[in-house]
């Protein structure tokens, strides 16, 4: 059993109540608590010693991707994030200077984006470090983007580079919350996320909500220098297409909105992002699944992004 | 360094906001998010196999602790929980049979509070199971209990039995959510807390808190049955008071009010709660440290609670 299909066993039939406008499937829960204007935002991710960083990655760039991907997970739904919570999960010996670097590397992210540290709990966890965040956030009324809203003949967009994240990128992204904000503001968004499984998986993820299928242009999708450069020091490495397409850990956003507000999107964000990229890299359609239309012709994408349990 | 020195390090400069009314330090923190009646209680907790249940342990059990210290960190600021978040850590190989137990165990409690799991996330811990669990609630503007309001003279109360939790109490205890919130209702509590690290160690919170002592009546401390069959058990186990004192995972309420309002207390609470037992053991003093008083006169009480790492 993968993960993707424990989650939906698990998640079949989760208790509920008045407050929850989108539980499990989307990048944060959103809740209804009552606030006139705004909606609550509830997330958590965690981050493992020798699963998602590596005895050589620095204790401070550690901490900062453990609170990224959750920041990440609130631009996703073009929120602002409030409060976060640390558990931190130790062995029995350990380094306070690797805790208290992991701990410079929160508090830094955090600052920079107004993000409260409330508290949070230490644990034993006897074989390694495991860091889980839990982080709240509002998002106003009416102006969470959720997977499910792309339609047909919706142009299909992406932030930044794509692939080979693993060279580095995973450790120090900053994540897409004032692009997000803007987007959401600017623009009626139909539906988005942020790339965490891979273009291809996490795409998938949209159409599966939306039920609607997509064609990617391959020229068009974003190529990281990193992934070029793994292409080509690693003879036995992915061609850099197919990482862009299934790497993890891009925490770029991934989004769709009506092709005719394009072109309009694509000038303003020069203006406002100039040094960012932005990529229109296919359209949403009404079939089922990826397609990837590249010189040869049209053909179905059957790769997929990583899944954690295979 | 133990785990409280860590945290001690690691919560002295923690990034703030205006939202922060209680950060790390109490049984969960308190934000006000701009609700006029109302502030947000913020809580996390993790439970790992082999530290805080065993192989023997039933999975709906492992999913009920899971769950009940959350709800059990709500009920000691007398608030209600609302919404959780599952973040399940697991090997590359389980049995999806006892995922699917530990999440029945988690839903049943969770329906019974009305608190909905509004999704998480699974990820890898190669050697063991980990459960961390995030979890939102409310409490009236006013009315949380903190840990800090102890006064010199205060009546020391605890609610149900000490000691001996690891016979099986640590898997299915009830939380105290209900005989909390009427506590705060009905009577002007000063301090509380939910016992997790043992009576002594969780005490001396409430007065490090409060910058103040206790005096115990040692014949008041409520011992449970399972503490006099561990001791009679094991010759090489703890005394049956020593058991009532340090033992963890008792997850009771331990709460101080003005020595006037103890006799209405108990009055009230028996015809209010005739099954849970509610101890009078001791009182605030305007010393520091705890002493006891037994037939042999009153002694400093140097023992802790266990601390995770020491």
């Amino acid at each position: 059993m993968n993960e993707f299909d424990l989650i939906a066993r698990l998640t079949a039939a989760l208790p509920t109540n008045s407050t929850v406008i989108v539980g499990s499937g989307d990048d944060c829960a959103v809740l209804d608590i009552g606030l006139p204007d705004r909606l609550l935002l509830f997330k958590t991710d965690a981050v493992v010693g020798g699963v998602h960083f590596d005895d050589a990655a620095p204790a401070e760039k550690v901490g900062h991707k453990a609170l990224g991907r959750c920041l990440s997970d609130i631009a996703a739904m073009a929120g602002t994030p409030t409060a976060a919570l640390i558990t931190l999960a130790l062995p029995q010996t350990f380094d306070p200077a690797f805790i208290e670097g992991i701990y410079k590397g929160i508090n830094a992210l955090a600052r920079r984006y107004e993000v409260a540290i409330a508290g949070g709990e230490t644990t034993t966890n006897p074989e390694r470090i495991l860091i889980s965040i839990a982080l709240i956030g509002f998002v106003p009324r009416g102006k969470a983007l959720l997977r499910s809203g792309a339609k047909a003949g919706d142009a299909i967009f992406v932030t930044g580079d794509l692939g080979g994240s693993l060279r580095g990128k995973h450790l120090d992204f900053e994540p897409r919350l004032a692009e997000a904000q803007w987007l959401a503001k600017s623009f009626p968004i139909h539906s988005m996320l942020d790339i965490s499984d891979g273009l291809a998986g996490d795409l998938r993820h949209i159409l599966k909500a939306s039920q609607a299928g997509a064609e990617l242009l391959s020229s068009a999708i974003p190529i990281s220098r990193q992934a070029r450069l793994t292409a080509r020091a690693e003879s036995s490495g992915k061609p850099p297409l197919l990482a862009a397409l299934t790497d993890g850990e891009d925490f770029e956003l991934l989004f769709t909105l009506s092709s005719r507000d394009a072109v309009p999107l694509v000038d303003a964000w020069k203006k406002k992002f100039p040094k960012v990229r932005l990529s229109c890299i296919g359209k949403i359609t009404a079939g089922e699944g990826i397609r990837i239309r590249d010189q040869q012709g049209v053909r179905p994408l059957t790769v997929h992004g990583y899944a954690h349990f295979s």
